[in-house]
Parts: C-alpha cells; structure tokens; sequence
C-alpha cells in the first residue's frame, strides 16, 4: 500500500509500504477513507520534534474495517469506525474511568513499528478499545464523512479544553488560538450552554468561522492589547473560561491574564517550554484553575457523536483544503504556511 | 491598647497604639480573645516580604464585638465572633460567588493603615460580611476557642487544598508540607471521606499530629526518594489529590510528580518564584489540572463551623506554644525556628 512517511524536516513523501497485517489477535486493519493534517504533526515537519527516517504520520483517521483479529469481538469487516488520535484497550483502569490517553497499553499512530493515518490502510491494535463505529450510511455522505473524522481530534480536544475551562450556562469564554482546535473549542463552548465566546484571532477566514461556531465577540489584538480588549469587554473582571490552545509561554501568560478571579484555564495546546509562561502569584492571589492536557477523545466521540450525526454539531469547516494521498506533502506546506487551517486527505 | 509591631526583620515589637475606633459605618471594634502567627507572617518577618517600619500583624484572631457603626446589622456588643484572614463586604459579585478574597472592598489585616490580629484589639472593616457569630458560650471553653480560631485561617486554608486536589470518598490524597495548613489539609482530607492519606514529612512531631488527623501513611524521604516511595505505596500509579501546602518550586515539583494521571494538586502554599517548578508537558501527558489559591475561608466557616462545635473537627493540636501578649515576639523566633509549630497569643 501507499502511505505518508517523513524522512527529514520538510521532506515528507508518500511511498510504498507493506500492507498491513494482523499481528495481535486484538488488532484490525482499517482501509482509509479520510484523514487529515494536524497541526501537530507540523511540529514533525518542521524538525522541532525528533523522528526517525522514514516513520509514518498522521493520527486522524476514519475508514472501514477489513480483517479483524480473532479476539475482536465488537466489530467486524465492513464496519464504518472513527479512530481517535492514540490507541487504548478500553479495559485498564484508566480507561474505566475515562482517561483513555493514560492507557497502560496506549500508544500514538506513527510511532515507530506503527503505521499513520495518512496512508490507505492501518493497523489498529486494541481495536475493540480504541475504534468506535459508525452508521454504515454515512460512508455516503461526504459532508458527514467530513464533519466524524473532526472527532477523532480536533472536536474532541475542543470539547475537552472546554470541559477544563468549565464553559457552561452563563459563563463568559475566551478562545487563546484560532487553530482547528481553537476553533472546535468555540463550538464545544456554544454546545456546552455558554453565553459569550470570546474568540481571539486576526485572520480573518478564521474569526469567521470562529463566528460561524458561535464567537459572540473578536479580539484581533495581541498580548497586552489584547488583554485590554477582553478587560473592557467583561466590565474589568475577565472571562470565567478560558481555552488555551496554543502551548507557547506567550499564549499561556494571555490566557492567566484574561481569567477571572476564580475562573479555569483548559489548555490543550502542547506545551512547548515549562510553565515559565504561568505566573502562579497571580493564579493564586485569584484562585485561577489550570485543567487540561491530551484529550480523551476516544471517551468523548459516543457523547458528541449523535449531535455531529444529527447536524446539531459541524466542525467541518475547519477543514478548507482536500488533497489526495499524493498531495499531503502540499499539505503540510499549506499548512506550515498558513494558507490552509486544515487539510483533509481522502486516499 | 498594646499591639505587635514589626520595625524591621526579626525586629518584633509589642508596644502602645491608638485604641481602634468605628470609622466606617459599616466598621466594628473587636476585642482580641485568641490570636495567632502563621507560617506566613515569617516572610515578614525575615524580611522577604517587605513591610513599613511600624505596621501591624496577624491575620488571624477571635474575640468579642465592643461597638459597632451605625449600618452594621447583623452584630451587636457582647458577640463571640470569628475573623476570616481577609475582610469583604459579603454583598459584591465575588463574594456572592463565595470567592470572598477577591472581594471588590476586601483587605488584609495589617495592610498600612489597618489593624492587626496580635493585638487587644481590632478595627474590623465590612463587620457584618467579614465576622462570623460563635455561640456565646464557646467564649468560656480554653480548648474549644483554639479549635475555632483555626477557622480564621488554617483549617479553612487546608479546606481549600482538600477541595482543589478533589479529595473525596475513595480517593488517594498525599499532602505536601508539613506546617499547620498541611496537617489541617489532612484533617480536611479525611473530613471529605478521603480512603488513603499519606504525609510527607520527617518532623516526628509533626506526622505525629498528621497520624492522629487521620494520616494512612507517612513518607519521611524527600525529593526524589519521596516521589519513588510514594509510587511504590500506590502501586506505580501516585495519588488522585495532592495538597501542596509549601509554595517552593521545589515542593510543586514533587506534587506534579506525585499526582496520578487525571490527578489534581490544590495549592495553598504562597508562591515563592513563578511556575518554573511546573513541568506542563508532565501535566499536559497525564491530564494533572492544579487548583487553588487563596482561601475565601469566610466561605468556609460556616460549613465548618459545626463540626468543630460538636467535635467532629479539631484542628487545635495544631497550636504547640502560648503565649500572652509580650510573648509575641518570642513567638516568631520560636516557628522562625522550627521549635515551635504554630503560636497561640491570649492577649
């Protein structure tokens, strides 16, 4: 089969591979029918995260099953499935209680020995714990297809970060980060009853969508200007919620800004640097919360599924440019060039 | 009246003041039953927290209403009240909220200009938000009023901890730091049901006290010693809640490292440096959220308030040394010095 291999900073290629195969009784192999780019496999492409020459990319994937291993017992060939962005067993304690990502048997999709999702086919081992199914009729539906692959990360990442932030009914949410995450984060706060969405963002085809996900207010400045917006937009106090979905100390240090007293941060940018960006005097002078990290995604697609079913929930418009397989490398450079927020890949 | 003034570092004072009188409607002028030091008025008086030459200290004291200004309602001459470690009016958006030490009008005894607690008597700012009413009776019970005036600062405190680490029924809880906030975080802990409370701590006095509050289990290592004698307690996995109760990059360190997956650290220890002792990537992995601050203790009173009556809760074994008034100073050298744990004043 074909399947998207990074072999050096910028150097991505889309190469054959061996097919795979059913190694673990508990594995499936799945056939792609979509997935995308994600804003974190830039970190790949751009040398800032090590990888070896030649290992596969991609964690965002959907497709039918093809062959399952012989203690598989939820699905079966022919089976539409989403597959969040790591695999769990579905069985550990952690999983038990929702945090899927802590799995003891977890792990990431092209991680060495492991195949990616920007490819035509993947094995997925703990298939019963990891894939979850979907109606066989939305295999039709290219706008649906579309909108289900979002909750194998960005929609569940957003739902999360909001969920950390403690949006809800009444509460006032800012947005720090006008990515595909940022922007879910925007519709999971509208989902989840809040008042006011606060998105801060310059581009605008991005605050567009922010508005279209139900960002009631922009902040298009930066850093203390921005500050000073949301200040004068929330009567001086800043916002109950606040997402954070960048990961740098700058965007960090915004976000503890524009808190208020009492209120929560979700961050679910990856970090990059130590808390240096977190002035705890002042998350502590105003008790100011700090909730979040890689989203479990795999707990949250059986409760936010049904809503994207229904058309209630659409993240589909964060993906604005769709390639084949061959043209992933292009994706990246849209990507890493911020020509495109989102590139969806259909092999 | 006579007072404790600080002049200088390690340069206590009792000495003649102006008597305290109503200036505000809205004012009471309390007589001093119980006072105490903190842990914190020791960053005065090293020297690391600056001060004027001549301000007054303690934040934490119980006694008897002696006036009251024309709008107080709630409080007349002749009651036994308690004082949170902050005042607040109990009427703005915060302190409706229950998050009192944000309170638009709220202070801080012995700020320039405003009484202290280790005093005969105080100027109370907001009486009728900031004063909570004892039964009268409690003023003639020597080892009740220890236990109440624990309410004004470190039960409360150790409440707080108890809540933002989500201690609860079931739950693993360690607690960082072993002063009097952390030995009242464990009591908090084993109030809210939690199963397992391990101490970290190597003072024999101390986790003594943190045994008899309700301590499963304590670890005298430290470092990194602590971290791997906790893991082997918790069978690899650390604990659902840490209480951080110190405030040095070191100690948030060791919570961050100690915490279990999905995991929460409360914090009440005052920062000392910013969050270079966070490691967001460690948090960001295993979904650590960090919660606390300043404790709204005026919140807290009333729900604590009972228990301590009837028994249930008795923080008092906290107070290891008394002192009178003149006695105060020597009081400071005591905790300064590590003979004392925590300084009861009768004025």
């Amino acid at each position: 089969m074909r399947a998207t291999t990074i072999h050096a900073p910028f150097d991505m290629r889309v190469e054959d591979v061996p097919d795979p195969k059913i190694q673990q009784p508990t594995d499936a192999v799945l056939r792609v029918l979509r997935a995308c780019i994600c804003g974190s496999d830039l970190w790949a492409y751009r040398g800032e995260a090590a990888r070896e020459k030649g290992q596969r990319i991609g964690h965002e994937f959907l497709g039918i099953v093809e062959e399952t291993g012989s203690e598989v017992g939820g699905l079966k060939a022919g089976d539409l499935v989403v597959a969040p962005f790591m695999w769990s067993d579905g069985t550990c304690d952690y999983c038990t209680e929702g945090l899927t990502t802590s799995c003891v048997h977890g792990g990431f999709w092209g991680s060495v020995g492991h195949d990616g999702g920007q490819g035509e086919a993947v094995r997925v081992p703990h298939a019963d714990g990891t894939l979850v199914k979907l109606p066989a009729d939305a295999a039709g539906d290219d706008h649906l297809l579309t909108a289900l692959l979002a909750l194998s990360d960005v929609m569940g990442t957003g739902h999360h970060a909001a969920l950390g932030a403690g949006a809800g009914k009444g509460k006032t949410v800012a947005v720090v980060g006008d990515g595909a995450v940022g922007l879910c984060g925007v519709l999971a706060a509208r989902r989840l009853g809040a008042e006011r969405i606060i998105a801060l963002g310059r581009h605008e085809v991005r605050t567009d969508i922010a508005k279209r996900f139900g960002a009631t207010d922009v902040v298009a400045e930066r850093g203390e200007a921005a500050e000073a917006a949301i200040r004068e937009l929330t009567g001086g106090q800043g916002c109950h919620s606040v997402i954070e979905a960048v990961g740098t100390e700058q965007s960090m240090r915004t976000a503890v800004n524009i808190t208020r007293d009492g209120g929560a941060i979700g961050f679910v940018g990856v970090p990059h640097g130590s808390g240096t960006g977190l002035d705890l005097s002042v998350m502590f002078d105003r008790n100011i919360a700090l909730r979040g990290g890689v989203a479990p995604v795999r707990t949250y697609i059986p409760e936010l599924l049904p809503d994207v079913l229904d058309g209630r929930l659409d993240p589909s418009p964060v993906f604005d440019l769709t390639v084949g397989l061959d043209g992933v490398p292009d994706g990246y450079k849209a990507m890493d060039e911020r020509t495109a927020l989102k590139v969806l890949v259909k092999p």
